[in-house]
């Protein structure tokens, strides 16, 4: 398979790793948005959050949060964000499931997006539309 | 204690709820970057993902998988973002652990955070720090 992180896991491609376990592995990403951006990545291939099974999914957050404390304690961190993106329509580059985690810095010039706000009603309906697809 | 989300799990503010089950519960971002943006809360109050034990962060992960497969099918999306942030300084305004799932729509005009460039040699170092912090 032509997939840069399946590359990357198997050493083909190089990596600045911080963390791997049996299943998951955490590298920097070489283009950060702050630096100190990390990915944490299932070793098995899976294109998103939806084609994820439950243990794997379970073992990624777990791995989140243990990334996310080392990231936190390498630069005394008063904050992070943590994100993934699925689908090229949501910025997903890769098409390999990776959650990213951001360090924030005083003045780093990161905005969060705009919100919109519900037209009256609107809000129930959505709401409703949801809640039916939800299994 | 006085916390929104606290509020609304117990029932003194209103929401649009669109899952809930004992530990977990989702409900409608009353100001949305886009239409069905969803917050994943666990009822019990945590501040942010570090503080967050092991059993609830894997219950929250099956969930966010959970309703935003509901999200996806309600709005026949192509991708959509998940999202957590730490801290006000990383945009967290409500200080209880809660998760994003923001749909995606052709030409929403919302933009990915811009990426830097490592310095020769400082991948390698950040990624040292990281790693000797890691637990």
């Amino acid at each position: 398979m032509d997939c840069i992180f399946c590359k990357i896991i198997k050493g083909e491609l190089p990596s600045v790793k911080v963390y791997e376990n049996h299943k998951v592995v955490a590298f920097l990403d070489i283009n950060p948005v702050n630096p100190g951006h990390t990915l944490v990545v299932p070793k098995e291939h899976f294109e998103n959050l939806l084609d994820g099974g439950e243990e794997i999914l379970k073992e990624i957050m777990l791995t989140i949060k243990k990334v996310a404390w080392g990231v936190t304690k390498a630069f005394d961190l008063k904050g992070f964000n943590v994100g993934q993106n699925n689908g090229a329509i949501a910025g997903q580059v890769v098409p390999h499931l990776h959650w990213h985690i951001i360090p924030r810095f005083e003045n780093d010039g990161l905005e969060a997006w705009s919100r919109k706000e519900y037209k009256e009603g609107e809000m129930a309906e959505v709401g409703e539309k949801i809640r039916k697809e939800i299994i």
